[in-house]
Protein backbone atom coordinates (compact mmCIF):
# COMPACT_ATOMS: atom_id res chain seq x y z
CA UNK A 1 0.00 0.00 0.00
CA UNK A 2 1.49 3.22 -1.18
CA UNK A 3 1.37 6.30 1.63
CA UNK A 4 -0.11 9.85 0.35
CA UNK A 5 0.96 11.15 -3.01
CA UNK A 6 3.03 14.04 -3.06
CA UNK A 7 0.63 16.88 -1.51
CA UNK A 8 0.88 19.28 -4.39
CA UNK A 9 -0.20 16.57 -6.90
CA UNK A 10 -3.10 17.87 -7.23
CA UNK A 11 -5.64 16.06 -9.57
CA UNK A 12 -4.60 15.53 -13.35
CA UNK A 13 -1.13 16.10 -13.70
CA UNK A 14 0.60 13.66 -10.54
CA UNK A 15 4.53 13.89 -9.21
CA UNK A 16 5.35 14.56 -12.85
CA UNK A 17 9.55 14.90 -10.73
CA UNK A 18 9.18 11.32 -9.59
CA UNK A 19 9.02 10.61 -13.33
CA UNK A 20 12.94 12.08 -13.64
CA UNK A 21 14.28 9.13 -11.86
CA UNK A 22 12.57 6.75 -13.47
CA UNK A 23 14.83 8.17 -16.72
CA UNK A 24 17.37 5.54 -16.34
CA UNK A 25 15.42 2.84 -15.45
CA UNK A 26 13.71 3.38 -18.83
CA UNK A 27 17.42 4.02 -20.46
CA UNK A 28 18.42 0.51 -18.97
CA UNK A 29 14.47 -1.28 -20.64
CA UNK A 30 15.04 0.45 -23.47
CA UNK A 31 18.18 -1.27 -24.07
CA UNK A 32 17.30 -4.43 -23.31
CA UNK A 33 14.10 -4.08 -25.82
CA UNK A 34 16.45 -2.87 -28.01
CA UNK A 35 18.90 -6.65 -27.95
CA UNK A 36 15.23 -7.74 -28.83
CA UNK A 37 14.52 -5.62 -31.87
CA UNK A 38 16.20 -7.69 -34.54
CA UNK A 39 14.15 -11.06 -35.70
CA UNK A 40 17.59 -12.95 -35.58
CA UNK A 41 17.69 -12.72 -32.04
CA UNK A 42 14.20 -13.14 -31.42
CA UNK A 43 14.70 -16.30 -33.38
CA UNK A 44 17.81 -17.62 -31.38
CA UNK A 45 16.16 -16.47 -28.01
CA UNK A 46 13.47 -18.56 -29.00
CA UNK A 47 14.85 -21.27 -30.02
CA UNK A 48 17.33 -21.46 -27.20
CA UNK A 49 14.24 -21.21 -24.68
CA UNK A 50 12.74 -24.54 -26.67
CA UNK A 51 15.79 -26.76 -26.17
CA UNK A 52 15.74 -29.01 -23.39
CA UNK A 53 16.74 -27.15 -20.07
CA UNK A 54 16.50 -23.90 -22.09
CA UNK A 55 19.75 -24.56 -23.39
CA UNK A 56 21.92 -24.84 -26.90
CA UNK A 57 25.35 -25.22 -28.48
CA UNK A 58 25.95 -22.03 -30.63
CA UNK A 59 27.22 -25.57 -33.07
CA UNK A 60 22.84 -26.00 -33.37
CA UNK A 61 21.78 -22.21 -33.38
CA UNK A 62 23.93 -21.28 -37.27
CA UNK A 63 21.62 -23.73 -39.61
CA UNK A 64 18.12 -22.89 -38.70
CA UNK A 65 18.76 -19.25 -39.04
CA UNK A 66 20.42 -19.99 -41.94
CA UNK A 67 23.16 -17.22 -41.16
CA UNK A 68 27.32 -17.01 -40.58
CA UNK A 69 28.25 -18.44 -37.32
CA UNK A 70 30.33 -15.59 -36.65
CA UNK A 71 26.90 -13.60 -37.31
CA UNK A 72 24.95 -15.82 -34.99
CA UNK A 73 27.69 -15.31 -32.19
CA UNK A 74 27.23 -11.75 -32.97
CA UNK A 75 23.50 -11.87 -32.22
CA UNK A 76 23.90 -14.51 -29.33
CA UNK A 77 26.64 -11.73 -27.46
CA UNK A 78 23.94 -8.70 -27.64
CA UNK A 79 21.77 -11.12 -25.89
CA UNK A 80 23.85 -12.03 -23.06
CA UNK A 81 24.80 -8.22 -22.99
CA UNK A 82 21.42 -7.65 -22.15
CA UNK A 83 21.17 -10.31 -19.52
CA UNK A 84 18.57 -11.87 -21.43
CA UNK A 85 21.20 -15.33 -22.17
CA UNK A 86 23.63 -16.45 -20.34
CA UNK A 87 26.85 -18.03 -22.21
CA UNK A 88 29.35 -20.87 -20.83
CA UNK A 89 32.10 -22.11 -22.28
CA UNK A 90 32.60 -26.48 -22.46
CA UNK A 91 35.34 -27.50 -24.65
CA UNK A 92 35.11 -26.52 -27.88
CA UNK A 93 32.04 -24.60 -28.15
CA UNK A 94 29.81 -22.63 -26.25
CA UNK A 95 26.16 -23.15 -24.53
CA UNK A 96 23.67 -20.45 -23.99
CA UNK A 97 20.59 -20.95 -21.51
CA UNK A 98 17.87 -18.47 -20.55
CA UNK A 99 18.43 -16.31 -17.82
CA UNK A 100 15.15 -17.45 -15.71
CA UNK A 101 12.83 -14.66 -15.42
CA UNK A 102 14.49 -12.12 -17.48
CA UNK A 103 11.73 -11.97 -19.73
CA UNK A 104 8.59 -11.40 -17.58
CA UNK A 105 10.80 -9.30 -15.44
CA UNK A 106 11.15 -7.36 -18.63
CA UNK A 107 7.63 -6.82 -19.39
CA UNK A 108 7.27 -6.32 -15.46
CA UNK A 109 10.01 -3.57 -15.42
CA UNK A 110 7.62 -1.27 -17.51
CA UNK A 111 4.40 -1.64 -15.48
CA UNK A 112 7.29 -1.18 -12.10
CA UNK A 113 9.06 1.95 -13.06
CA UNK A 114 6.02 4.74 -12.19
CA UNK A 115 4.99 4.36 -9.19
CA UNK A 116 0.91 4.37 -8.77
CA UNK A 117 -0.51 7.59 -8.10
CA UNK A 118 -3.75 7.39 -8.77
CA UNK A 119 -6.06 8.83 -5.92
CA UNK B 1 9.27 -29.05 -47.46
CA UNK B 2 11.01 -31.96 -45.20
CA UNK B 3 9.55 -34.48 -43.82
CA UNK B 4 11.85 -35.59 -41.79
CA UNK B 5 14.33 -33.62 -40.13
CA UNK B 6 18.35 -34.52 -41.17
CA UNK B 7 19.07 -38.02 -40.61
CA UNK B 8 21.81 -37.28 -38.98
CA UNK B 9 20.31 -34.48 -36.42
CA UNK B 10 20.59 -37.41 -33.95
CA UNK B 11 19.31 -36.41 -30.43
CA UNK B 12 20.84 -33.25 -30.20
CA UNK B 13 19.10 -30.67 -32.99
CA UNK B 14 15.47 -31.26 -33.15
CA UNK B 15 12.84 -30.69 -36.00
CA UNK B 16 14.75 -27.53 -37.11
CA UNK B 17 11.90 -26.96 -39.91
CA UNK B 18 9.17 -26.02 -37.95
CA UNK B 19 11.04 -23.00 -36.99
CA UNK B 20 11.28 -21.54 -40.58
CA UNK B 21 7.90 -20.67 -39.85
CA UNK B 22 8.23 -18.66 -37.16
CA UNK B 23 10.22 -16.52 -39.05
CA UNK B 24 7.55 -13.73 -39.73
CA UNK B 25 6.50 -14.07 -36.38
CA UNK B 26 9.92 -13.17 -35.43
CA UNK B 27 9.89 -10.01 -37.42
CA UNK B 28 6.60 -9.10 -36.36
CA UNK B 29 7.95 -9.53 -32.40
CA UNK B 30 11.17 -7.98 -33.09
CA UNK B 31 9.20 -5.03 -34.74
CA UNK B 32 7.28 -4.54 -31.59
CA UNK B 33 10.54 -4.18 -29.35
CA UNK B 34 12.26 -2.03 -31.67
CA UNK B 35 9.39 0.21 -30.91
CA UNK B 36 10.21 0.03 -27.04
CA UNK B 37 13.83 0.21 -27.60
CA UNK B 38 13.66 3.91 -27.00
CA UNK B 39 14.02 5.19 -23.46
CA UNK B 40 11.93 8.59 -24.20
CA UNK B 41 8.77 5.82 -25.44
CA UNK B 42 9.59 3.24 -22.87
CA UNK B 43 8.62 6.60 -20.17
CA UNK B 44 5.78 7.71 -22.56
CA UNK B 45 4.31 4.09 -21.79
CA UNK B 46 5.25 3.93 -18.41
CA UNK B 47 3.99 7.04 -17.98
CA UNK B 48 0.21 6.57 -19.58
CA UNK B 49 -0.05 3.20 -17.93
CA UNK B 50 0.54 4.74 -14.66
CA UNK B 51 -2.29 7.67 -15.12
CA UNK B 52 -6.13 6.86 -13.95
CA UNK B 53 -7.71 4.35 -16.64
CA UNK B 54 -4.41 3.90 -18.24
CA UNK B 55 -4.74 6.88 -20.47
CA UNK B 56 -2.91 10.16 -20.83
CA UNK B 57 -3.57 13.47 -22.80
CA UNK B 58 -0.64 14.70 -25.48
CA UNK B 59 -0.82 17.84 -23.32
CA UNK B 60 0.33 16.60 -19.97
CA UNK B 61 3.12 14.26 -21.74
CA UNK B 62 5.58 16.81 -23.43
CA UNK B 63 6.71 18.41 -20.02
CA UNK B 64 7.36 15.34 -18.02
CA UNK B 65 9.51 14.15 -20.54
CA UNK B 66 11.50 17.54 -21.60
CA UNK B 67 10.90 16.94 -25.30
CA UNK B 68 9.12 19.45 -27.73
CA UNK B 69 5.37 18.10 -28.88
CA UNK B 70 6.44 17.23 -32.27
CA UNK B 71 8.88 14.91 -30.94
CA UNK B 72 6.42 13.33 -28.17
CA UNK B 73 3.93 13.10 -31.19
CA UNK B 74 6.24 11.50 -33.08
CA UNK B 75 6.91 8.45 -30.36
CA UNK B 76 3.42 8.21 -29.79
CA UNK B 77 2.85 7.24 -33.04
CA UNK B 78 5.40 4.86 -33.12
CA UNK B 79 3.90 3.33 -30.06
CA UNK B 80 0.53 3.38 -31.64
CA UNK B 81 1.30 1.94 -34.79
CA UNK B 82 3.18 -0.84 -32.50
CA UNK B 83 -0.48 -1.52 -31.32
CA UNK B 84 0.86 -0.63 -28.16
CA UNK B 85 -0.76 2.72 -27.44
CA UNK B 86 -4.67 3.50 -29.30
CA UNK B 87 -5.02 7.30 -29.92
CA UNK B 88 -8.50 8.75 -29.81
CA UNK B 89 -8.85 12.66 -30.55
CA UNK B 90 -11.30 14.48 -28.19
CA UNK B 91 -11.86 18.20 -29.82
CA UNK B 92 -7.91 19.97 -29.79
CA UNK B 93 -6.59 17.48 -27.79
CA UNK B 94 -5.35 13.16 -28.72
CA UNK B 95 -6.02 10.98 -25.89
CA UNK B 96 -3.73 7.70 -25.71
CA UNK B 97 -4.55 4.74 -23.75
CA UNK B 98 -2.51 1.47 -22.89
CA UNK B 99 -3.73 -1.42 -25.47
CA UNK B 100 -5.02 -3.73 -22.45
CA UNK B 101 -2.97 -7.09 -22.83
CA UNK B 102 -0.61 -5.79 -25.16
CA UNK B 103 2.83 -5.95 -23.12
CA UNK B 104 2.17 -9.19 -21.21
CA UNK B 105 1.21 -11.05 -25.02
CA UNK B 106 4.67 -9.10 -26.20
CA UNK B 107 6.34 -11.30 -23.60
CA UNK B 108 4.19 -14.29 -24.03
CA UNK B 109 4.49 -14.19 -28.04
CA UNK B 110 8.01 -14.98 -27.32
CA UNK B 111 7.44 -18.34 -25.35
CA UNK B 112 4.74 -19.41 -27.45
CA UNK B 113 6.41 -18.77 -31.13
CA UNK B 114 8.49 -22.12 -30.78
CA UNK B 115 6.17 -25.03 -30.24
CA UNK B 116 7.67 -27.06 -27.33
CA UNK B 117 9.31 -30.48 -28.50
CA UNK B 118 10.80 -31.77 -25.52
CA UNK B 119 10.38 -35.25 -25.07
Amino acid sequence: MPELPTPDSAGCCGPLDARAADRDTATALARTFKALADPARVQLLSIVAAQDGAEACVCDLTEPLGLAQPTVSHHLKILVDAGLLAREQRGRWAYFSLVPGALSSLAAGLAEQVPTHQG
